[in-house]
């Protein structure tokens, strides 16, 4: 793949949905992770200007995170906000019941996205999705939470390809290094968490995406039945919501 | 239309939607207003058992429509809870800015989503969709919001047919005649947001939907200005975020 090319392309897509939308800039939410870390880069290199970043940790949320999410920002000049999200969370917590951890992942990200849809409106900003193409194959992700955004430049990109482009825009080792994780809970990781590495998982899923039979069979055949089972379990949170359309 | 038989594939559809699905029956947020009284209703009668209503007022909704849900729901004897919002609210706006009257309504719409889709995976139910397809091309709603579903039985279903549907479906009084609002701030009024009756705009939006000409050049121009404006510049809520895809 040529990421000269690439990175040319993804900085005119970014530029033309801000400009369509008559949007004045982007807002996205900064985790510490590689991918909203590779998204924070592309869209200061695109607009330059009019980036905020929101930075929202839980007590869950690994402390070093936050420390490479503030040093990319006083790095790359963009502004940004720290809100913890702990009391709006207890606040959920109180009107839940029996609640576990993936539930209230779900609401982390939930409470993540109407704050950066809060911001968005606040500053006439687009939302900018970080969601890879694996995660966003396996589903992994929450609806109308960290998967809800106006527009994603590296949907498109496995997760390998998101540590190359990475490496390409010479994003600090830190982003590069660290365990993937959603960072949900302590010590939450996403390869633990699937099973298998993200390199097996990308393996898996480009012959599942081109259907290549004679590659499917050499794979580790629980991969490629956790995979299909992840992929038809979450296909729902590609589609919009079916709507009863058959009128007499 | 032939609201007996339209009544019936409604019925076979959210059957259809949650056998699909695996799931064990549905969710949905009871507003008191008329659009999600028609959804009680219809699920009620599709799936019998197995419906669970939350019942979610801030101190800006107005007290009939909570009494109204509720009396709903002992009459349909559905299952279920009522959750104030208040304090949830206000931990957002605590880490809120300059919040307007809009904004503030669409931090509640995201709260009630955040809430409606914990419950569903509490109980296995999935979320079932409220808007009418007048909001739904005039992009009246919150994405991510009010807007999020699993599916939807009523957005085919032009405001002035919801009206036909609930007076078929023997649906209380209160519902058919009370002011359509999103019951966002006190006072707050559909019509008087949009500056048109739902009558006159569902006649321009059946125009403009047909490309029906004639009929446009009859309607009031302002009118048909309104209902353009508002369809062009709300259609990110009726589609999926754009991915770049453009690979070297």
């Amino acid at each position: 793949m040529d990421y000269e090319k690439l990175t040319q392309r993804i900085y005119e897509f970014i530029k033309t949905k801000v400009k369509s939308a008559n949007a004045k800039g982007v807002v996205l939410g900064l985790s510490g992770g590689i991918d909203s870390a590779l998204v924070a880069t592309l869209c200061k290199n695109a607009l330059k200007t009019d980036i905020f970043a929101l930075l929202m940790p839980s007590k869950y949320s690994n402390e070093q995170n936050l420390q490479d999410a503030l040093k990319l920002c006083k790095k790359l000049n963009i502004e940004y906000k720290i809100i913890k999200i702990d009391k709006i969370l207890a606040s959920f917590l109180e009107q839940s019941q029996d609640t576990n951890k993936i539930r209230m992942g779900n609401l982390c990200a939930r409470i993540r996205m109407s704050l950066l849809y809060d911001y968005s409106a606040l500053k006439g900003y687009l939302v900018v999705g970080t969601s890879n193409k694996s995660e966003l194959m396996l589903g992994y992700g929450t609806i109308y939470g960290d998967l809800a955004c106006a527009f994603n430049p590296i949907g498109s990109l496995y997760k390998s390809e998101i540590y190359n482009l990475a490496t390409f825009l010479n994003l600090d080792q830190a982003f590069i290094q660290k365990a993937p994780s959603a960072d949900l809970w302590v010590g939450q990781n996403d390869q633990e968490d699937l099973g298998f590495s993200y390199e097996e998982i990308d393996q898996g899923l480009k012959a599942l995406e081109f259907n290549d039979e004679k590659k499917i069979l050499k794979l580790n055949p629980e991969l490629i039945s956790m995979l299909k089972e992840r992929m038809a379990k979450n296909a729902f949170k590609r589609s919009l919501p079916e709507i009863f359309n058959d009128l007499a």
